[in-house]
């Protein structure tokens, strides 16, 4: 914001009851985030080229092109600036567009680094961390996504020249989707199936050098190109997603990553006595990213949400005074608040998710493997639940900005059009939450067995008191009590595991019975899923919280997302008999009493998340609530408006106007 | 498709247990409908001038002018085939870009018919009609979208030249929205407050030349443009919504739409012997158009994404044997079937509200006006519910499709960008549903009174019944039985409505109370419109429906559509205790034995809709089924793959390469 420019929203800021600073804190994980955060995002925001205004209004060559350029201009300044891994990691985020970049720092070094052995890690390793090479990692193929094991591709181990030979043998093996790959790339983590003498040894990876590093152009046997728009005007049509072909492509032994299984210059193929849970690791530590992702994008439309909606008023005048803000509406805060709440239920789930990553390596370094798999289907489920709880609130958020939310330069369409493939890439949200279900049911087959449930299933040890509880909630205030949500939701969840094991138990045959039953597990799983959520926000609420009145507003987003999730599935807490209809009218009772808590606090809460104007991008979102001029001012800068007449009058109108229509030529 | 080419989906078709040529017949409302639509349709997908594969490639300015061409040779085709109306009307539909023809027709030229006099219409529809002027209708502004009577456009009527003048007293006063108007419209019907003599009299329409007719340049004190890109790559682009200020317009006192409202030449204002009702008639009719609308988006999505389901295959090989389709997984059914029966369930009851339309005129005709109120609130609440299940639906439809769902040659990026504002214009969809809530509630607050309730809100009568009753589902085949089904539905909105009556009591101030309920009313509402497509599904199934197997296939769909909504709201029907627990699941278990009935019809249930490939536009979508190789080859076409090493090589990969990147000038 200028210096000396009004600001339309003061108001607002003026009746928080919390020190937006601390919560700033709060939010960022530690100061020191918040610092680097912070300086980072002023950083790439008074910067030039980095400009994003301008986005949609470009072709799909001038996008693609301005995303190199932004690229490279990002990486000069952070070698430049000698920034730290975190900094650069910082001002990638703000730069906030889809590139190659994404990929070779968040996918192929780190399968380098996961699946490589020593010598490959210290050969490759150098060479990206200097981008001397640029990588991909180029898994999805044409026909097959969800289904790795199903990949097409072959590796052929050819003993004569120590060589593999990758090759695509059918259209639907063509390598499809990945990022990076179809114009930038050098270098590829190729999966394949890996064969050895004629003997299939499951899907491995591969580098695979793609094109010349003198020219650029593809190296022989490699077909490769950009697969083509995607969703959205601007969105993922910055990011060069990618087709691939191999015609028989030969590379040498050493390029096929062997940490975990590697193929010996007699054509062996042996274990390593790498642990192959290693991988869970690598999956819990995604995946936690993808949480945090969450929270971010969520955070980000709900800011333009509840800005706009302290801006806009419409209907309720009286006496010729000013019409109701919008965010006065009950309708409007039962629609906005829950996500406000959501946005930092993601938050600290994701921070908690942090430390089971660190846990999880912890263990597979003393050897530890029996609590992985809880820690995995937590993960799987978290990701799930929350990508699709965020995909919907960006675009309930547009909805909630009227009809302005549909402008491109609200932000709120090209959020969401960048934003939906997390609800399919690294596991689709029903896969995920099929592996979570498949989970919980052997847990609730095991519980008579003496193991003893885990982590984020440890309720269930209790299922003998869960099963049969009643909820003592008598009075709306009752819902304020962290344990008597809990217990709600632990009963719901639980017993919504047992039905799915008891009609499992029915089917003669198990794997039909889940197959019949699927669409029931999935629903028992968010359920588990949920309670995960709400836990994790009330653990938070335990640890001390520096700062007056913070942690009085997130007592109250606790329960808010806790009650919100209680009334949109009503139904499941009603016919499990966790609580009583009775119970669920107080649930709801209380739940609007929140709403008018958050109330005056709601601007100051996303200022919390300290976005610049440049990230958010959207006229509605801006941090000074002056809306109307600047959505005048940029109407003006379309391309239609060059010419006050349209190219197109001569041919195409003046004919229509001047009867002319029969002879024109059109 | 081709003649003799291969057909991936026979199979599918050949299990069909249903006549697809009488379900056509069925779903376009009759033989001579469907032969209407299926000749246009072939028309339009014939002609190269309206290809559409190209839209999400073009630049603004390209797909604006392409528009442009493609609506004057529509026009064009129009004339010289000497088309019916009807016959046009299927044309602009199967062109399927939004353009301003759309407002000239769908707007301006109904608004002079309603609330033009006959002089007026004699005036200005044979312009219209010829296209000799082209209209918008400009009612929204920046500041004022939901609430019409706060618009700020002032038209003070001089007495001394017998003129009134048009003016945008502030920056929130601009026109923004009104489509046709930024680049193309020569008039448009501005809607005012009308001051007379330092009086107020309200809104009314007033129509004012924006363009010269000589040289398409805006006539003096008319600022006009285009507002800017908005959701999608083409969607709405190829529509220039525009912004329009006036600054002291002056236009003869005979271009106020005079009606209703009259102001003489001396400047009395009167009011004419037209009932003011007359506007129920054309809301009617155009949220009927809405819902058809609606049904015709959520087909379309439903259709690509039901074949593409049947020809992706994921997991579940045995023994080296094809994967299963997707379609066969009961997650993909339980997501997909209930809406394929939305589809349905919304056709039928947007052909009710056809006849209710007319139902409406000739009581208005006739002079009875007490039934509308309940017709509006019939129509407002379904406009709201189908429109917002079928942007929902689209979106869902997309991710059924796994990830080249994301591809914009699947169609349904698109497809979402373009449909997603219907939840916003006519009605924001919330402010609808208050309206209806607010009938409801007046309706049973007169139940004692001996009012007796009418059309969609007659079951309320039987309050006294519905309050208590408790349904005798015993079976999971006792939820075949219509009435059973409607009598739970009943029952739940009823103890919806009569709780948030009860609840309203409770305040002093009942406008307060209408406030703080307002989550609660908009439930409510809901609800009751859920009860109308129920009960408008099984009416139509009283009717005779030939062809073989067709009434079986929507029996079935019936009770999907019903039972999902059950499933989908199985609190409201729990905590009004309308069902039992036990009831709802064994609802649930008769739902997932309908998806195993829908599942070999499903492909011949969406064959039903009979659209063109062309339509469509969609390679996921295709009817031949050939999705893979089509992908393959359209992705070659994107101008990134213009050169296979990409422009910004030289400026921006090849200094990061070689290391040079310290000295670039990026």
């Amino acid at each position: 914001m200028e210096v000396g420019a009004p600001d339309y929203l003061a108001g607002e800021r003026q009746t928080a009851e919390f020190d937006v600073e601390s919560m700033k804190v709060t939010w960022a994980g530690s100061r020191h985030a918040l610092e680097v955060s912070d300086r980072m995002a002023r950083l790439v925001a008074s910067d030039p080229v980095f400009r994003k205004d301008n986005r949609v209004m470009l072709s799909r060559k001038e996008l693609f092109k301005n995303t190199l350029r932004k690229a490279a201009h990002a990486w000069k300044r952070i070698v430049e600036l000698r920034l730290t891994e975190e900094e650069a990691s910082r001002v990638r985020f703000f730069v906030d567009e889809p590139a190659f970049t994404d990929l070779h720092w968040g996918m192929f070094v780190p399968a380098i680094k996961g699946q490589g052995t020593e010598e490959q890690q210290q050969k490759w390793l150098p060479l990206a961390y200097k981008m001397q090479i640029i990588g991909c990692y180029a898994q999805t193929e044409l026909g097959h996504g969800s289904n790795v094991q199903g990949l097409e591709t072959t590796a052929t181990f050819d003993p004569k020249t120590d060589e593999f030979i990758i090759h695509s043998p059918t259209l639907t093996s063509s390598k499809w989707w990945p990022g990076g790959l179809g114009k930038v790339s050098t270098h590829a983590v190729a999966y394949a199936r890996l064969i050895v003498d004629g003997q299939e040894h499951g899907v491995h990876g591969f580098i695979v050098q793609l094109r010349s590093l003198d020219d650029h152009m593809p190296l022989p046997g490699i077909t490769v190109g950009d697969i083509g728009m995607k969703f959205g005007s601007g969105a993922y049509n910055s990011m060069d997603n990618g087709v691939l072909r191999f015609d028989n492509v030969r590379i040498p032994r050493d390029q096929m990553l062997m940490r975990v299984l590697q193929v010996t210059r007699e054509g062996k193929v042996i274990q390593s006595d790498v642990p192959r849970q290693l991988i869970y690791g690598t999956m819990v530590f995604v995946r936690q990213t993808i949480v945090a992702d969450a929270s971010c994008a969520l955070s980000r439309a709900v800011c333009i949400a509840t800005r706009y909606s302290a801006v806009r008023r419409q209907f309720g005048s009286q006496n010729g005074g000013p019409e109701t803000q919008v965010i006065d509406y009950k309708t409007q805060q039962s629609r906005l608040f829950p996500l406000l709440a959501s946005a930092y239920a993601f938050r600290f789930v994701s921070e908690w998710l942090k430390s089971l990553y660190t846990d999880v390596t912890e263990k597979l370094q003393r050897g530890e493997f029996s609590t992985l798999p809880e820690a995995h289907a937590c993960t799987a489920g978290l990701k799930s639940i929350t990508t699709s709880a965020t995909a919907d609130a960006i675009e309930e958020c547009r909805k909630l900005c009227g009809g302005h939310g549909y402008l491109a330069n609200s932000g709120l369409p090209e959020l969401f059009a960048v934003y939906v493939p997390a609800c399919t890439y690294e596991g689709d949200n029903t896969v995920l939450l099929l592996q979570v279900a498949r989970f919980l049911v052997k847990t609730v087959s095991q519980l008579g067995s003496g193991k003893v449930p885990v982590g984020t299933t440890a309720y269930m040890g209790r299922a003998r008191h869960l099963i049969q509880c009643k909820s003592n909630v008598q009075s709306a205030e009752d819902w304020l009590n962290p344990q008597v949500v809990v217990e709600a939701f632990e009963a719901r969840s639980l017993r919504m595991s047992v039905a799915c094991a008891e009609n499992l138990a029915k089917f003669p045959n198990p794997e039909e019975g889940f197959a019949q039953l699927a669409a029931d597990l999935v629903e028992a799983a968010a359920a588990h899923c949920q309670l995960i959520v709400v836990t994790k926000f009330f653990e938070k609420l335990q640890q001390d919280i520096p700062g007056k009145g913070v942690k009085k507003q997130l007592q109250i987003l606790s329960s808010v997302y806790a009650l919100y999730i209680l009334h949109k599935h009503l139904g499941d807490f009603l016919s499990t008999g966790s609580i009583t209809p009775k119970q669920g009218a107080l649930a709801n009772d209380q739940l609007r009493s929140l709403y008018s808590k958050i109330r005056p606090n709601a601007v100051a809460l996303v200022d919390a998340f300290n976005y610049t104007d440049h990230y958010l991008s959207s006229v509605l979102g801006r941090y000074d609530g002056n809306v109307y001029p600047t959505l005048y001012e940029e109407a003006w800068k379309d391309p239609l408006n060059d010419s006050v007449v349209p190219d197109g009058y001569q041919e195409y109108i003046r004919p229509l106007l001047k009867q002319q229509i029969r002879n024109a030529r059109l």
